[in-house]
């Protein structure tokens, strides 16, 4: 038992998962671990230290996800505190093996068939609503998106019809059948959102407003949750599970771009983001080609590679006619393009195994 | 005026300012020309074509600064639209070329001296938030920070003391007369903080919460508002827009660390942001060394450069004992690492002309 | 001519095309003005000057691409200087519409077809390189890949087999018919690879290894230039331009990711790029989903969805046991993995009309 | 030893150090295990296996900075591998705590001067240099600065007036005794420069080129390096580290700003990266304020804030007439300017106890 051997503190049975891994300096001293392993234990976990040749490891074991163990960081002669497990549950693989699939007014995100999610950026009028809605779903669109209520970077901007344009929407889903997905941007807004919408949809800009994930957590109304454009996995699916984790088991995640130094795209969309995805969580991913680009005609291209990449559905901007789009129309595409884009994605979808 | 001569469609006396040039293709028919021109006049604002040898340039005039015209560029013929001017008003030093002084109790943000608003990252109990109050305040602070509503990535985290912490906090402000910084992290709950709080705190990812902005736009307290992790200086500057065009005059902004790459620090701490800003702006501009960071041994070095770089003030994370802190206590300082903070600082200051 | 309104000098016949716009600062004054005019028109280009009622924009228009006109944003009454036209020529579309196809020993890259060139990361061993090159030449291939000269990042990892590594990789092509991909790190080392290889490969960490660019577009092999992991398109397409101005017009271009703050995968893969390039340039475009991902299980994803955004192929690893492997295993697939792939991207290919 | 309980397998005296936890997945078979021990070993490392209640860990012990492990990540049951330790030796403290200090010529980087290194970008004429660099040293500079080999992102810019640009710079040695610190591009240029230059300058863009790395590190010039616009921190200390590690113990780093999403300014200046650099290694660290910041009037505070940060000097662009500049005008300060800026970066380096 000289120097540099090593044993390890036996511990009983535990339940749980281990968290951390504690690396201590190497001129650590003895009385620095003991410190270390007694602020773990207080906080209800159990320990185990690996004495190597120079350095101490110490494992905390445990299921409090809850708690914080960066402060360690700081305590006397530690290196490094290196996490071991994702901290989110309900949205985890881990938990739910099998893949969710959301049921949306006779369609459904999730299952074997791809679903597009198509629509203006902002609902403008009735007939162009019900124009667009017409179109879509011909052209094999599950669902209609459109902005009634809009966040926009500038106060001076249009902030979408509001209230008449969820009223626009209600009267295409009456017209079309297709089911509604609108944006809702804060808690007090949720019960009238959710009164006309069928899917309530979480802006980039709102992936971490908590208050409002726990309000459409509190909803029974699917939530397709949009990626923070700087959001990690992790981040992502810890916001999803702050709906989960109220009681709303039905969340569609959706990659739509991320901010980087690239110029020639609006964001850069982040297609890795979707097998990735589906690997640690259940629930449904889905791509948005119009936002992360911002560009008419980069949608086609992208929008096939979403669906090669394993995605689970589209969200697409179409207006009748983008130039005179109040807002977003350079990323518009138009209804010829959604047709096309229909045809082409449906070939790749079947090249894969899947339709649309 | 043959080939490759140009001419300017010759315009009346206008208002309003430049906003756009869009530049056409060289196969930029006549037509597609026209098209645009007309667009934009539609608008309701004036135009100008430069024709060039190869190229053709739309400048277009006026003050509608609230209009999108992104969708120009799927019109026919068009290569790009640049923008030329910045769209905040209220915020600009154009508008406003004096500096903006916040007072706060008795001191002031955006003065000569520099102010420091120091405490824990959450408030955890009425001693610690009364001894770190104490502390500080016979260290030169100007206010207190404590969070009572915290805003957290995991739903399964510490949430904050809510109503307790605000009590707290009150309580320490009578003890020691320091003014409160606290966050408010939905519109519901703007009453209730800024009953407690003398100054009201909008988190990074919050920045973009528009609901929230115009929620405490519509108070009469002044709004610490803090960089949205992936906003550009432009996108900063018009979530203040927000709480000033709702009426609210008093912001200071709050350089916090931007996302990047670097996995050195939690977040990279944009300093060139600070001079920058001041140039843009006559609102008071203060830096997190705390969060940005997320180490603790960074927050001195930093908190002197923010200072050289001419930043108004320092929002930092002080804690009796970090190593025990609930939240962050990796990058909160020591009471002995505040009180050499402030003589390094004060020190850094004086050489620039100011003092603390 | 009262204010506000304005005129624009009339300038002759200009063979050239404009490159800059100089806007104006609100109060610059006359001699600002002409001070701008002057200097621009010292560098042989001609200028053209907007009076808009409260600001004056100079284009400048010409064909000197060569000509830094940063300096010009420092004159007295400068707000902005815009750029106007991107700077390659040879690399364009605007100069050569139709694609280019390079061919390699029977294949060939940009063509109908899409192409691809696999093998491991580093030659290691005669009996790996033979094995590999066997394989997937059976399965599709159009070239084997392999580095004989590694960039590391540490000094004090395995840098290659180097010239053994060169003769293996020939052994290879003889034994298979392959051409052969291989990494060139120096200018001083191009004759020797060029002598061993079918097509040079420029990594990512030499994009703007200027002198390196020069030394290959001297050869008459056609080059494999990887994208920067931060490079902007522009100054990728400025790259591939070094080597077309240096005679070698056989440049194919391959997106391996860019560096974001994403945590999940080494790199982010920008597939937007490839329908991007496509637009701006005539060279063909291949994507790299190994060192992109930096994982085995999202090769195949990424493989699908870089053909369906429109790639001319793709360089992938593959090893016999990439376990194994003395570099970069963990992002290797496997030959069972391979010839999956191969099959999923064929249908892929099928789909949009290619083959592969 | 029922469920849940652990052990630890002992290991015996090892000289080296611990580099990587190989986490194995909570469904990873004894097999899988034993696997991933014996790989380990054969690579003439020890092991230490810590058993926990539903995960395992191996702890990997030894010396082999150079062996790749992350093809690990792919062994059967294995879901992680994580570092321990940085992978660099020379540059860093642990193996030379006290800091190095490099010798110009009278002068010195990295004692408790702060040293300020200027010139202009380019060499641009006889007088050009020789003007700067008598202002420069009767304002204090230790060393000029100028590019007689220019790395450009066009091949149709500016290049430098190579050699004779290295003559003119030796010219104003002579009559100022100022070093000459200059770049050099590529490997067989090394010979040349260190026949003109005192110190050598590597690029940013040629940061991680290797064998110029190689090239410098055989010279007896001290080599100032630039941080890669994307590098971390860990590749820019292996960057230092192949210079080092070819004999060159004189390597000056410097921070020059890394490529963000951020648009007001060329490059973010990380300069949390200066005392985080400084408690990894020994070696100096200065910042380029010019080209970080690309902003005339931004490299004022970010030069104080530099200092404050703790770095032990500048690098950056003086130019008589910027305007005029060839290259880089546009951050490139006047002469006044340059003037002012020594006299507050002296105050500032005063305020924490060193001079200038």
């Amino acid at each position: 038992m000289g120097f540099g051997v090593f044993f390890v503190r036996p511990i009983g049975l535990v339940a749980g998962v281990k968290r951390m891994i504690v690396v201590m300096k190497p001129e650590a001293k003895d009385k620095d671990l003991q410190h270390v392993v007694d602020k773990i234990e207080a906080l209800g976990l159990k320990t185990m230290v690996a004495y190597g040749t120079n350095r101490r490891v110490v494992c905390c074991l445990g299921d409090k996800r809850g708690v914080d163990m960066d402060t360690l960081a700081t305590a006397p002669g530690v290196e490094a505190v290196v996490p071991v497990l994702a901290p989110y549950k309900i949205a985890s693989r881990e938990i739910k093996p099998d893949r969710t699939v959301i049921p949306i007014d006779g369609h459904s995100i999730g299952g074997t068939r791809v679903g597009v999610i198509a629509g203006p950026c902002t609902v403008e009028s009735r007939e162009q609503i019900l124009e667009t809605a017409h179109f879509v779903k011909e052209h094999g669109a599950v669902a209609l998106r459109g902005g009634a209520f809009k966040p926009r970077t500038s106060p001076y901007s249009f902030q979408g019809l509001r209230e008449k344009g969820l009223e626009y929407l209600a009267l295409a889903r009456e017209a079309t059948g297709l089911s509604v997905v609108t944006e809702v941007m804060s808690p007090e807004q949720a019960p009238l959102v959710a009164g006309y919408a069928d899917v309530l949809q979480i802006g980039t800009r709102n992936m971490q407003n908590f208050a409002l994930l726990e309000a459409v957590g509190a909803t029974d109304k699917p939530v397709l949750l949009k990626r923070g454009m700087s959001a990690s996995i992790n981040e992502f699916l810890l916001a999803a599970e702050y709906i989960l984790s109220n009681g709303n088991q039905q969340v569609i995640l959706c990659e739509r771009g991320i901010r980087t130094f690239e110029d020639h795209t609006r964001f850069t969309l982040s297609l890795s983001a979707v097998p990735a995805l589906k690997q640690l969580t259940h629930l449904p991913v889905v791509v948005d080609p119009s936002h992360s680009t911002g560009k008419q005609d980069l949608v086609l291209p992208m929008a096939r590679a979403a669906i090669a990449a394993g995605a689970d559905g589209l969200l697409v901007e179409v207006h009748p006619n983008p130039e005179e789009a109040i807002l977003d129309g350079a990323q518009s595409i138009t209804f010829p393009q959604y047709a096309e884009m229909m045809r082409q994605v449906k070939a790749i979808a079947q090249a894969i195994g899947r339709d649309i």
